[in-house]
């Protein structure tokens, strides 16, 4: 029996999503490549991973290059003998950043570009490539609010957002039949990590006991997303605190 | 200790959905009632839930009566000594039929509203008079395809099914911060029922392995609503086979 | 040469929006048939647009009667031998009201249907029946922001909208294709009609000049939907002042 | 009295969308800019405006390049002492193409996104920029169903659409209120253009008569949008021809 095996692209810090989201699946049983810019970063989830006698490896990427998305699969499809390809695969790349309209830059429009529909579509292309012919594999978008909706200062993060789920939705019309299980997560609200909380921490303090996002509830999520049955799956799911106006 | 308890209200044949829902909550240790109109077919439920060791009883009511549901609540929440007031209730009715729009009697589309937005604001309202003053409970209704979108022929299951949607999206905004969580399930996609089975066999072997929805797959997704953490609650969710088009 | 007619159901107050609808209808040398609930208000509106030298009758009318459906169409289509079948139908039945959710009873879920979903599809069936045959003409059906979108103390309202839109959206899917133009105006924001005027007058001095809808104006999307030609046909038009949030 | 004028960036054939849009507004005796990458297609459709005693000029430009858009707006914020600055700007930059999915390069997915939220970005900003403070305008981008929903084989096209749309709403939402009225035209089917015409003249002949969109029957709907009074704006609208399923 070979051990399961997934890929997290876009983890930062430890208080982050895309650590959650490493340590629910590593706990699980799964082996887990944790791929991100930082590799400090990297390393202190897989050490803390390991440190529980579980499984993950760092793996130091730009989720938008495609020499580097490239080099991940490549990896990750020729496992060691014990470990199997990869059959959960997460897209968790990106920030977010109030930016004025009239301020906002060609520049950072691009970058905000790159970390959504260029690098969801790289790695999402990727999937598609080598895991469709197995007939079997799960892949799951990040998304957010401005997924769905434009607002005022963030017309970068909603043209990012929504044009990553325009690829998880083109991908699940055309690969689900395939076996290729491919969600879209809209994260409504904040989520209560490492960003939030050094950035306005009157925020978290103002929401109170579950205002915010738990990363290890939405890290829930993904997991039971994975563990559907073919025969009822979901393609997108909303996650707030119980308290968010929507 | 009290045992936790749950209403499904729509429950028809063993084979459809709302049995599933039932089976699958009391197989998790709950007292389930079993509500819906036809007598024996509530008492084939609760029979075999019985049969497994686990607890349930039946109801026989019409899920858009007024009257009828206040009696449904009155019981629920005045439990035995040892069963807790029901902390999850499923509004599960609702029926679908092709009726050409230019053929359709003013009966029908009422017959449709009843099951949809009239039956589901019945059980929606006594379960935020109840339960929002306690700060808990989950409430899921059953929505379809057509909750989103109309088709020729199906202008009254969408109108029940939409309006049915609003009842849910009206509540979840005003309840959640109360501590009420209300969700709405947009099924996708042919149940592998005994409704089916009669009605159109060949769609079913047509479908294939995984081709129509499976109930207990179905069941498992709102019972993972059920579980979920309140800083991250679901409101609306997508289930559909792996290979329906979409 | 027949003169061109329409039929606006859903005529009020002459402030109101299904009134201007009927001037601006008249104004294009259409015969207007005025139907609402209410004679003195019809015959106000109907001998304003005779005092232009245009032409209009009033027809006293529930909307969600199926027999007074019946009359007004059998009527409407054996007109006097210079006046044509119609060829613009308005559906514009509805009202609004703020109701708390646990406050709301079964009666009034069911009036607000009544005039939505059910006035809606018997309005629009018989205009499939008797114009789709000829396969020409326009029906427009009023919506509402909450059309797409429940809120708290909404439900009712929202439920009925909802359902309505849907009754339009399978029509327009199923006789489009049989030259019928069926549309639906979202119409999000305060009317400056008598009813906000006289029950909320403090809303229109706050929100200043063009701060709510005017009902010419709307009434002039109507009129451009009913224009537009068959190769560029809108089914859903969104109308809201312009520094109406959204 | 001073003359109006608009821009219309994205101009290409004469048989396109670009070129109807130009013609519609120099009809209404606006000075038209026609802005696109092709001089000599640029220079027909002005010369054939010229030729019937309206007034256009061509402007050569790469619709997402900063530098190229900076120019058109300084050139078109200073007209001559008879022509108003514009009040009237249309993005219509965009293309379609079918690409496999697995077959998709990032140089394609990027070229993409250039035209649609880094060129409508760009444009939009300016707009922003020079017409919000003068509390007047009209600025339409042109989407298309894709802007809404993601399919296999177009995940490129529906990110740029989806990423454009963004950009529309996030500016319709800030700038409205300052009086610049911003709108998005979904576009679903094909369009009676040079590009269908030549690339699958089969198509058009399949759908018949008003089968395809008509340039002009769009135009006219742009024209009515920008025509609209402030109390009743207009933010998206669809358009397509009669027996397009949808």
């Amino acid at each position: 029996m070979k051990r399961n095996s997934a890929m997290v692209i876009g983890v930062g810090a430890e208080l982050g999503l895309g650590a959650a989201l490493c340590r629910k699946i590593a706990a699980n049983g799964y082996h887990v490549i944790v791929a991100g810019r930082t590799q400090a970063k990297l390393d202190a989830v897989t050490k803390h991973i390991a440190s529980r006698g579980e499984s993950a490896e760092s793996f130091m990427m730009d989720g938008a290059s495609e020499a580097d998305v490239m080099r991940l699969f490549d990896k990750a499809m020729s496992p060691p003998d014990d470990i199997d390809v990869p059959s959960l695969i997460v897209y968790n790349v990106g920030n977010n950043r109030y930016v004025p309209f009239r301020d906002l830059t060609q520049q950072q429009m691009e970058d905000f570009l790159r970390s959504g529909p260029v690098g969801g579509f790289l790695v999402g292309r990727e999937a598609a490539r080598r895991l469709a012919p197995l007939g079997r594999g799960t892949v799951i978008f990040t998304g957010a609010s401005a997924s769905l909706r434009g607002k005022p200062g963030f017309a970068h993060f909603a043209a990012a957002k929504a044009g990553l789920r325009m690829v998880a939705q083109s991908m699940a019309r055309e690969f689900g039949p395939l076996g290729l299980h491919v969600a879209h997560v809209v994260i409504d609200g904040g989520i209560d990590g490492e960003r939030l909380r050094s950035a306005r921490p009157q925020v978290a303090n103002e929401r109170g006991e579950n205002g915010l996002l738990n990363v290890d509830a939405i890290a829930e999520a993904y997991w039971q997303i994975h563990l559907q049955h073919p025969s009822a799956w979901t393609h997108e799911i909303d996650l707030r605190p119980f308290k968010e106006p929507f």
